[in-house]
């Protein structure tokens, strides 16, 4: 392993100091001083003093310790430039963070020469984190530690799929979600980050994202691929650019679900 | 109050007995002996051996101490008969509960004359419960013990709505939700009963549920009413019954919902 890569004991601690800016904020909309960000296909895309308080302690701890390292961030851009880049979504789910319901989380990514290597996802309100340390991937929270593998060998019609919104489904008649929703066992929407960590601990077995930013898929994808899963975009590339990105617990059912979904 | 009426202490005692069957389950979907029962418009309607057990273990616990009450569970059907009755959903939302997302609950309702009086909610695994008690609603958890309160006063187009699956939207072009979440400021989806429960904790101000059965709804009618909020059917009767359910924070909103709802 690069020995310039970090300890995944700096990733907890970048998670503790997001969490004391966003646990105190979550329901107590009254005082998050709530903007919106132009977003293509949404009329409102939420931004809160969580999502840029959290940002701004990652990044100063990062800053502190790894000076050379570039980071990207949701909020603040990119600094920086070198092979070792971290990404960052502070709160990933903004919208489920104004609505009360823990399936937010803060994602933190690291990619070495453009691969995603590391990566964690902390939902500070049930105490759950998933990350991966460059060769396994774990989960700690209410019922302890445990290493996170997805299902594997599961047909398509014994699936479950997830996607958080229908609605880059309902605009864009050229999106074949239904024509593979139809063929599995039953879809859930609105999990957000959450629904990947559920990929990666095998309870769900497909997740299809649209137009993703890569700071909302970076940290995951490590966490998915050292879990035993597969992520790629709709053509099946490296996912790290974002776009739109299919996530299977193993390599046959991602096969499967883009054959079905480029038709 | 009506003196056969029980303790709010009787509740927690058959959330905390629903919670040791629930809990020890979530997540460990190999052993969960999952089966599907037909259900109309859905393809596959699971049912595990946590919503049989739950309700075995609550029914006990109410009809030792209350055997002239009258029991209606979702999994075994109706006991007995009278003016008090109990409504129970051991697991509402078994499909998050298979995905290993925590927005699943155990819902405990009680009717007085076929009027929903007391109520909770209970989410083992945030270890949060929503409760009315005939007068007030309220909640404890990881954020401690609070009174519930809808948001009043919300103007449509700053409302957030919520509805748990987009399926008989979009299956049944009468349905006008697509007319409504036009209007508004943002459309969730997948919350299930836990969305109910952050409209009562003033988080959401709209929920929009189709085809619900009694113990559904039953045990959040009370928090949503308890707490501020207004819950009816589409055509505005009282909800008791189940079916299209419209709850809001507040009788401005509400009904401008269910006008722009029946078109």
């Amino acid at each position: 392993m690069n020995p310039q890569l970090p300890d995944i004991s700096f990733f907890h601690s970048l998670a503790d100091a997001a969490g004391r800016e966003t646990l105190p904020r979550f329901r107590s909309r009254g005082e998050l001083n709530i903007g919106t960000k132009p977003k293509e296909g949404f009329r409102f895309d939420p931004v809160t003093d969580a999502d840029r308080e959290a940002e701004r302690v990652i990044r100063e701890l990062i800053s502190d310790r790894y000076p050379d390292h570039s980071i990207m961030g949701e909020e603040f851009g990119t600094t920086g430039n070198g092979p070792i880049q971290w990404i960052l979504d502070p709160v990933d789910g903004t919208r489920p963070f104004l609505c009360g319901i823990p399936v937010w989380g803060t994602l933190i990514g690291l990619l070495c020469d453009g691969r995603a290597t590391m990566g964690m996802m902390s939902q500070p309100f049930t105490t759950e984190r998933f990350w991966a340390d460059g060769k396994s991937a774990w989960r700690n929270g209410p019922q302890g530690e445990h290493r996170l593998a997805t299902r594997a060998g599961i047909s398509l019609d014994q699936a479950i799929v997830h996607t958080t919104s229908p609605e880059p489904i309902e605009r864009n008649p050229q999106v074949r979600f239904r024509q593979l929703a139809e063929r599995t066992l039953m879809t859930r929407y609105g999990g957000e980050c959450y629904a990947m960590a559920m990929l990666a601990a095998g309870q769900i077995d497909i997740c299809v994202e649209y137009a993703l930013q890569p700071y909302d898929i970076a940290a995951l994808i490590p966490i998915i691929e050292q879990a035993g899963g597969v992520v790629s975009t709709l053509s099946g590339d490296r996912p790290e650019g974002g776009g739109n990105v299919i996530a299977c617990g193993c390599p046959r059912l991602h096969a499967e679900v883009l054959d079905v979904l480029n038709g």
